[in-house]
């Protein structure tokens, strides 16, 4: 089972999308398995962190912007390679582990949709694999 | 079939964990599919690097504290926000192609636990999918 | 079905493998699942980004050369101890969905192999998993 689901994001952000993937897992009706979920965009990415302190996200997404700056010996006419850069760092997909029919996740993790070159509107896949 | 495995990391390190992903992929019994290694924290991470020099992972570590480094303007309280964007950069999760019974592995790799935020009791699950 | 994949690097760089991933989909005949594509080697990496504007791949190599400097402090004889580290960060293994015959790509994404320690004969896998 292929699910697509959409997002507006109004800025660069991290938007939690955990409650997306536990739904494509319990519409699968699989019980033992992976989920794959799957960022088709060049300026974001997924990404597993923290849910409970939203300082998190802020910290994050700041260390990022110093980590990977906008550099002026960047070529690419659209401006964004900072966030191209970000994509590839933080990764296009997370997979994770389906147990009793629900995800193995951490008590601290969420699942996040990482927008680098917002406002725009964006999907993501979450693919389910029995097994 | 899932496993989970306990480690006690006694500080911020490289832990090599490949003899216990093959244990699971030799309990399993599958000849072919894939692996996936998933840590449920979000101070820590998977990773797969050189198994052979030590240095290597000495470098590692210092090159990771100085490319993600504290930041006075860091908000979260508990002082560990470089330890959670580490987290997202290395990945939550590696998956290992399962061939003829092994780990598809380059001479070299080694899978290791990454912790950014110890000393702590960790944990981490390998999934073996036949397929 | 695990495939195996030899190109041959002239420098640090992005090599486009998109085209090898779709023929080993193709190959599997496999409807649906994903497939894992996976470098096996300690100072390479695999990841998705831009396919359209060449200046993106120059601007991320320009930018991670940046981001992951050569350090004096490194110790690793065979001084390539960034290669090393853009391994980790940027990851072994690219996980890519299976939908109706194909891969469920964004428009703008290509799958690279990327060398941060070339030139070197390289290999890749792709492991192909119905579900």
């Amino acid at each position: 089972m292929l699910k697509k689901y959409y997002i507006n994001t109004d800025a660069q952000g991290l938007y939690n999308i955990t409650s997306y993937v536990r739904q494509a897992v319990n519409e699968s009706g699989v019980n033992s398995g992976i989920a794959v979920v799957f960022c088709p965009h060049t300026t974001a990415a997924i990404t597993i962190n923290e849910n409970a302190d939203p300082d998190v996200q802020t910290d994050l997404l700041f260390a990022l912007d110093k980590t990977y700056p906008d550099r002026p010996q960047f070529r690419h006419a659209e401006g964004n390679s900072s966030a191209h850069l970000r994509s590839s760092c933080v990764g296009a997909s997370e997979t994770i582990i389906i147990d009793d029919g629900s995800m193995v996740l951490g008590m601290w993790q969420g699942i996040y949709f990482a927008e680098f070159d917002g406002p725009r509107q964006r999907h993501f896949f979450v693919k389910v694999i029995k097994g």
